[in-house]
């Protein structure tokens, strides 16, 4: 558990300098030996922070999460999900977007918290322009050509005109919590077409296994703020599509009763596959 | 990838002051709404920091890991391995000592490099004192009904006079590299009677999956800091135990040719078991 500072400069040595931090009243650590460099300092600042796991989210763990505040402090762009599954989260430029399930976006409630969310602060590491998608799946297979690295989690933004978007969202839930296997089935579908906007999204590698979505995990916005959610299809042209490596991956720990609760070995793969990528139930205009 | 300051403040807000660290020169990222508070810090000062993954390693990527130098800026408790697998990684009170083949134990030379380890900064949680244990099993299950939360990461410090202890160690490999599997066939085990050490260890939650090892991972090193290695067995009497509960996991991905030739889905959960518990090819007195 934390030492009381609730925070500790992570390779303090050379570093600390640049960044103008200044080390705490601590005893210093034993040099190992003499020869020892400073620590160079981990890439903390470049990490997929994610806010527990996906795993206890699909088992039904919506409540107590991380405060928003914390989302942000984890990064400026993002997705995940509100408390009681209340909509999709979108975190944009540093700022929290919550769609609802009939597809209305509103800034979100900073009082609220998260039962799940994954953020980075996205520093562009490349992109790919005049990218064009006929589906989700091309879009996907696409990326994976083009993405340097297959075992490294990416963000990815992709501002695009979409001539067609399918979208979910689902309804806040009641407790006693039903899975999310079961929740899906109540899911609002919608598509829309003919709109400009933004995907929102990363790329996990397969070795997450069901620690997030492995593979690609998708919300989307639109330029007006109007509305938004969980992406299960699109077709678009001439978009821009820019993203960002990231060197490291941190998972908050959830201290809840809830998370405690959660059983590991009952969430498998597939179900999560499920969640994230299953159709429509109902469509609606 | 890093926007170049290769470190940022997470929670810089209110905890900045406590811990005396000045912002960078970077545009303020826009409030979200006029009511938020200041970003709470991330839990990154109490972090379970692992370099690369256990599924990777057991996979053979053995080489061109993480500087020991961002070991020790990651934690000063923890166990690992170094390149090539040239013996049992110990962090012990900020000092990396090397556990050789034959259970040998000298400084770690810090211009090496890992492959794999698992390091925190050791905040004691709890402690459980005149702890007896008839076999490494009964250990882990008595740690099980003691520690708090079962789906929380603990580094587990174990002072004790062992009555009687079995280590492992394997030799130095040389490229193209054989899985691990493969390699711990030809592991080194002895045992030894009346002596006192340390035992070095984490327990992982089964949501690690093959991240790390699911369960109770330990490694020794005698209190003369002249032999250790990788706890196969041991038995004790009158042990102190204490503990400190991880509250978020920051996995350091590796940027290497091997880590990105390593193919996630070959590496099964079973396999770690094997690796990690698998008793005795050769029996040294």
């Amino acid at each position: 558990m934390s030492n009381g500072f609730g925070w500790r400069c992570l390779g303090m040595g050379v570093l600390a300098a640049v960044v103008g931090c200044s080390r705490p009243e601590e005893p210093a650590p034993a040099a190992p030996t003499a020869s020892v460099a400073q620590p160079k300092g981990l890439a903390v600042d470049d990490a997929l922070v994610q806010f527990s796991l996906i795993s206890a989210l699909a088992s039904g763990d919506y409540s107590d999460g991380a405060p928003l505040s914390q989302v942000l402090a984890g990064g400026d762009f993002g997705i995940g999900t509100f408390d009681r599954l209340d909509g999709e989260l979108i975190v944009l430029e540093g700022k929290i977007y919550q769609a609802l399930a009939d597809g209305a976006v509103r800034s979100a409630d900073m009082a609220g918290s998260t039962p799940f969310a994954a953020t980075t602060f996205f520093n562009e590491d490349g992109r790919i322009e005049n990218l064009t998608a006929a589906t989700l799946e091309d879009l996907d297979a696409q990326l994976d050509r083009q993405l340097p690295r297959a075992n490294s989690p990416y963000a990815i933004r992709i501002d695009a005109d979409l001539r067609e978007l399918t979208l979910r969202s689902v309804p806040a839930q009641v407790p006693p919590f039903p899975p999310l296997v079961e929740v899906v089935k109540q899911q609002s579908t919608w598509k829309r077409n003919n709109v400009r906007g933004t995907l929102i999204g990363f790329r996990c590698p397969t070795w997450v296994g069901t620690l997030n979505v492995s593979g690609y995990h998708w919300h989307f916005l639109s330029e007006d703020r109007k509305f938004g959610g969980h992406v299960l299809g699109c077709e678009f042209r001439d978009g821009l599509a820019r993203y960002d490596e990231c060197e490291s991956v941190l998972i908050q720990i959830p201290r809840s009763k809830g998370f405690d609760a959660f059983r590991p070995d009952e969430i498998k793969k597939q179900d999560i596959n499920v969640i994230e990528r299953q159709r429509t139930q109902t469509e609606r205009p």
